[in-house]
């Protein structure tokens, strides 16, 4: 790390060890975050991109819901930090065998595991093993609670075009209902001084999100032009039970963000997406690769942030202080 | 390794360079391997948990019936001894093409690969590539037959719970009959001096295994008084072609050991259990978390049991006497 | 590198950024493959089969069609290079939530991955794929079209036992209508002055393949007494949707190579297959065992060429000349 820029991180002693969620972080433990990932961005332009800062700690991925982009960038960071990572899928692992949660985990951790970053289909399952596990716990979605690492990374990525959240109004798109992105997103941008509306129909708006200091509108005409970020969120057919709304064609129409409907932005509107995007759905195809995009920069940041947070709950785990590099 | 340690490890020159059962081992060759555990399991407990003992060699762990905890132990073992480790399951495999195990085994070997690790469904698979491949062979579960490193494990945990097996009285409860482990734990303990009662239904307890000095009961209570290690094998439900006992609820009641029953036992018996725990069949919950319970030390035993057998085969098939680090 | 087989190779500048097929390469390019794939062998010959020179660069294998040998290949190759290397699978991937091949390769590139490795059904995925990436590209397989590393393995097998290629005939028996493998054969044999001859029933052979500079025959006894390599490709029941010979059994009458047909044959023939053999169907099992086989070495020179080709990849990308060692 350069000098100059180890000066400006502002060295908050980083004290939790695990991260869980962004509602119980400050802006300042964020900023933390965001700073020491903005080092760990330099690493990953460089020749050589591994720092050995986790050599000899062993990373386990536990997947209990189908993962491809957060598990990779999660194994990469890890190895780039040179420790040894093992991904465990839920569908491989011993819960077939009847285990539970808390046994596997445990017997994961018996492997003298250092970090266990976990997704599950339920809200709450990384802060039940943190109760009794050693091991340091990433979340890496539980639920339709927090994705915290997700937001960290659409933070960063704002924060890295703009300077500064402070003021900047935020739109964020879509299936809100469902989506733990969006209030991983919510308490952060909210921490960090931005003001957050969300727009939908008023089936995958959850009742009641008002009280996470949000504004609320069913019209995208109403938030395009003001908006200084716009965060589509991906729909989840999937995770829906009932059907929520009438149908692909007709979600577009009324919510699709396309060229047309652009022309009433901010020139500089920042056009984020979580991936992989519906072309054509959510967003059209021109704008997904057009120059407002930052969604490939998302990917990349991801990486940045997952290295600081691996990064920073190893140091408070050890005790120590050291240079990331 | 520490120097004062390293002269306690009585150094047998060890020359196999497969371990394919307990069987063919000698007692001391068995504690030679206990007592290398023993010196990896304090490398285990450093911040940097790896030495460089296997660098630039290649483990393939390559395992035709589904396992996570197994593979996984092995993986980390050989990343543990700085190995590169692939990990090649049946279903991925070309077996699907209609390879032999044989062509697959050499296909393997000729990726210059320098240990296979092999789980089979068929007893004596590992011993048949034993005879025509250069790659060192560890046996990781071949049908009913053996299951060397669990049963080396086991041994290792009683070891340094008591300092000797030497005239402990060990019982192996419930399906012994389709048991690898049963098998492998049985020729360890009689070798170490432990005597052996192997207890659970008629129907579970293969005819003649007096043969290899047990002794066989089919009453709970005759055993638990008497025993200093009670080790509880998981009921198999997929192994069982044909219904061997009447139901779980039924075997629970007879053979299930709870806090009931064990008051009877010595107030420091060895409660083990090679996991996954069947909660409330086999094991009372109150007990598998209990005092008594070794469960998760097994598990981190086995790791150490697993890097000592690697770095010995290693060491016989470089025909050195390298120090472990 | 030993000083005087380092000297023995013609350094030709190697400057492509990706393999995508044996059709573009010049013979002199092909020829620096298989000089650096000899210096990578020797590596394959140590104790410590590593060198550093893809230290801190990541390698992605993206395979979209199921494979267990190249994938492993490559990852094993990756792995003595140093390289970090993760496997993508088809249906592991995102693909399946209805992302373009194009949005995944940028996502994946956005992790900051150096090397794809692509194995896709469609004839030209990989070259789409280099117009727009920065990441090396290289073809694992493309659909019925070309399989560049396997092609090179062939070649250097050939090269390794006779000392150059020039003049000798060579006869691909088999399905040659759906064989990627017989097309970067066919490219790479005729560039380095060897005779091909393909051989097979009509039905597997695609009309005008003449054009590629072959000739044709319809009868084993043809080709047999005259070829100085065999090479037997796998009859590909899989990528069949028509019935294009009457059954396995009668295929094996006409075409398989048995001992008796080999009678005709010249002394010193070399008998390769790409893997894996349908014993007793294209190929007599004492002849994949017998000592005209070289089946085993080709597996062997597969790792050494793959080797050979990300590390001059990477030089090029990198623009400089490192040693490989």
């Amino acid at each position: 790390m350069v000098e100059a820029e180890a000066d400006q991180i502002e060295r908050v002693k980083w004290t939790r060890p695990h991260l869980l969620g962004l509602e119980e972080l400050s802006a300042q433990e964020i900023m933390t975050i965001l700073q020491t990932a903005r080092s760990f961005k330099g690493v990953l332009g460089r020749e050589i991109k591994k720092v050995p800062a986790l050599r000899g700690r062993t990373v386990v991925n536990f997947f209990m819901e189908p993962s491809t982009r957060t598990r990779t960038s999660f194994e990469l960071a890890a190895k780039r930090l040179s420790a040894d990572v093992m991904s465990i899928s839920g569908s491989a692992s011993s819960i077939v065998k009847g285990e539970t949660l808390r046994d596997t985990a445990q017997n994961i951790e018996a492997l003298q595991v250092d970090m266990l970053v976990i997704r599950h289909s339920e809200a709450g399952a990384p802060h039940f093993l943190a109760k009794f596990l050693n091991a340091s716990i990433i979340n890496a979605g539980d639920g339709s609670h927090e994705h915290p690492t997700q937001g960290l990374l659409d933070l960063y990525t704002i924060w890295e075009k703009r300077g500064s959240l402070d003021g900047l109004h935020v739109a964020i798109l879509g299936d809100i209902l469902f989506s733990r992105v969006a209030r991983s997103d919510i308490w952060g941008l909210k921490k960090l001084g931005a003001k957050v509306t969300v727009c939908g129909p008023p089936t995958l708006i959850p009742p009641g999100i008002e009280r996470l200091g949000v504004e609320v509108t069913h019209e995208l005409g109403d938030i395009v032009p003001h908006a200084d970020v716009i965060n589509l969120l991906r729909i989840q057919h999937e995770r829906q039970k009932a059907i929520l709304f009438p149908s692909v064609g007709e979600y577009a129409r009324f919510f699709g963000l396309t060229s047309e409907r652009l022309k009433d932005a901010k020139k500089d509107v920042i056009i984020m997406h979580p991936g992989p995007v519906n072309r054509g759905v959510e967003l059209a195809s021109e704008l997904a690769d057009g120059p407002n995009s930052v969604i490939l920069d998302q990917v990349t940041n991801g990486l940045a942030v997952r290295m600081a947070v691996m990064f920073l709950l190893n140091r408070a785990r050890m005790g120590g202080e050291d240079e990331l590099d």
